[in-house]
């Protein structure tokens, strides 16, 4: 527990320091991209290849460059696969159209381009397209849209579908080259690190609760100590949407690092759940820690021993579990084992408080003293019962890495 | 309060069956966008006076069209002004480099399209712009990038830049001619009926918990509604980021309906905060709720009262709250009576767990009621402070109002 406690800090600062030079590299990226892209004007023998469809490319190294590989080649294939499908349905359209004669055709294409877009806008509300394809749909209106038109004023559709899909192609290659080749941001590695800073977050907060209820009453707490235990469990909580988004481009992502093809990133967005339910019980402890009501301190005293054990188990089992899943180890037996000293705890604990304490007449305060201890206990359960769903969870992951 | 409960599913059941036309009419309204700006395609003479820039107006309408009138509008004016900047400054490092000679013109133009880039690119990290200007910061890169090297083809800047301006232009006056007259979905709206809703779910959790908790034993919950009670607070819990953005969006929005201009928006992100901490509060009163340890019935019944009669002041304050700020009606003594009424109840149950039971010896068991009791208490308390805390957010809300 111990080592444990030391080494964490240490992680949680280099992944701060770290993450400070992230935007400055890619600054870099970026502009290296847009260099190489431009190049296509500014080198004659390649201008003369493409022409002005480089403008093409440009626009799509601009438009596709996220700070994630993973966001990136998503939006590249997106648009990859918009461009062919909206190109094609686009040439059809407009191929179909140049048969029905000069005066119908323009009644034709406006009728084609208002239900085609208007079905594939309606598709963008299907939840499954919108998480994972809504930028592809967006680039097939568009792509359609401007192919269709284009023929009628006369230009040779064939040939402007394929100048377009081979600029923007160009412009995706620079963009994988650059953003999977020089310093990559895997989305992967980020949603793995921010799991693990979550595991943190939650310790840190439990430790502060705990340490902030059964101080002595002359030593104040600064309120620097108070804000990073609320922001533990407050970051936690708030991090749905953005592990959704973040589990979403790692899907994207190819074999790297540590990480295979279809790694169950799911499973992480199952364990985040998990720890959002457990900084919602480390938000009501705080709440009752910071309650104007706050039972005596020779009371508080009487049952520090089996609440701090009970605590310092479950900063144990989360601490063991965070690390385990930080060096990506299996943990044989670790669930078991931990499950076992927590409950043993919980029980030491729930025994502490039946017990009647021996100096006290009064029922009053025995309720004032158990209305504290109960909820450590509730929440000690509710943790409990969590960090096994966890350790449950996190043992399934690890044997599906091996 | 009766009156009030009636009404609410009602309203509730309208909003969802409402939320089912939109998209269907959000599609027509793109796809009719879509025809009127291929119309500077198909119409002869508006192509005589555009040409081929046609395709940035149709390239506008297929981007910028959102789903509500605020980001439609927000995206707009971000391209806009985007546009005007990375047009100049392209301009300007167009004719500087030409200057050069033709051997330095290059170098010069890359150099600066790597620094330029670069610099843009970093900014697009610093929080206040990445949240309100991160579009148009991309539009500058992209236009900057274009007009620079179009001029190294000899192409004449100036006229490019202008046309460019002036299709997009054309573009964005389709998107909010459709957007703002043809059903018009507005941010703010949805920002406010978001509101509302989410005193309606905190207000059927709270309800629920309470009906399960002191139902009598024959009685078994339906799954249905025990899963009503969780997706009441934790729709509330996970609303941050999506408040956020609609927030954002709605400051985009001109005068409508019954909101002017300047309207406090982020008062409303103030209520929702203080909402998802009550949401947290009603979250591990549940979990008390469906614990595996229960207290025998008859000392359940034994505090039903002062419990039900503090859920209920709290759940009818929560009504009246959430009634108001629907109506944007002021509340003129509304906080204070409703404060006094829950403090009397909170008062009175607080008294009932203090005063032994008559028929209970058995200190254990008088701890397996305290245990529940006071968490209700506890919890009461809380929804107590976080309802006089709305009231007093919707009562400066009003007041601005007026």
């Amino acid at each position: 527990g111990e080592i444990l406690k030391r080494k964490q800090p240490a992680t949680l600062r280099l992944l701060q320091q770290r993450r400070d030079h992230r935007p400055i590299i890619h600054s870099i990226k970026v502009a290296i991209a847009l260099v190489l892209v431009s190049l296509l004007y500014l080198q004659k023998d390649l201008y003369d290849e493409v022409g002005d469809n480089a403008m093409w490319a440009i626009m799509t190294v601009v438009v596709l460059y996220e700070f994630t590989a993973g966001a990136t080649l998503g939006k590249g294939l997106n648009r990859g696969i918009g461009t062919i499908l909206g190109g094609s349905v686009g040439m059809l359209t407009g191929l179909l159209s140049q048969r029905a004669g000069r005066r119908a055709n323009a009644v034709v294409l406006g009728i084609s381009i208002f239900f085609i877009g208007a079905i594939a806008s309606y598709t963008r509300f299907i939840p499954t397209i919108k998480k994972k394809y809504d930028y592809g749909v967006m680039i097939f209106i568009l792509t359609f849209n401007l192919i269709a038109v284009s023929g009628y004023r006369g230009e040779e559709i064939v040939k402007l579908a394929g100048d377009r899909l081979s600029t923007v192609g160009m412009g995706f290659a620079v963009c994988v080259a650059t953003s999977f080749f020089i310093c990559p941001v895997w989305a992967g590695d980020n949603l793995h690190r921010s799991l693990v800073t979550k595991f943190e977050n939650i310790t840190v907060s439990l430790e502060g609760c705990l340490a902030e209820y059964f101080k002595t009453n002359n030593q104040k707490t600064a309120v620097k100590t108070k804000r990073s235990i609320s922001n533990g469990y407050i970051s936690v909580l708030h991090s749905k949407d953005a592990d959704a988004a973040m589990a979403n481009f790692a899907s994207w992502e190819p074999w790297h690092g540590r990480f295979g093809f279809y790694y169950p990133w799911d499973k992480y967005l199952q364990i985040s759940e998990t720890l959002r339910q457990l900084a919602a019980c480390v938000l009501s402890l705080h709440s009752c820690v910071q309650s104007v009501q706050q039972s005596p301190e020779w009371i508080r005293r009487s049952f520090e021993k089996p609440c701090t054990n009970l605590g310092e188990a479950i900063v144990c089992a989360l601490s063991e579990l965070g690390e385990s899943i930080h060096k990506m180890r299996r943990c044989h037996s670790l669930a078991s084992v931990i499950g076992k000293s927590l409950q043993a705890m919980a029980e030491e604990l729930r025994t502490a408080l039946i017990e009647p304490l021996p100096h006290s007449q009064d029922i009053g305060l025995v309720v004032e003293r158990r209305k504290k201890g109960e909820e450590e206990e509730v929440m000690g359960g509710a943790g409990l019962g969590d960090a096994l769903a966890v350790a449950a969870f996190a043992y399934m992951l690890l044997e599906m890495e091996e």
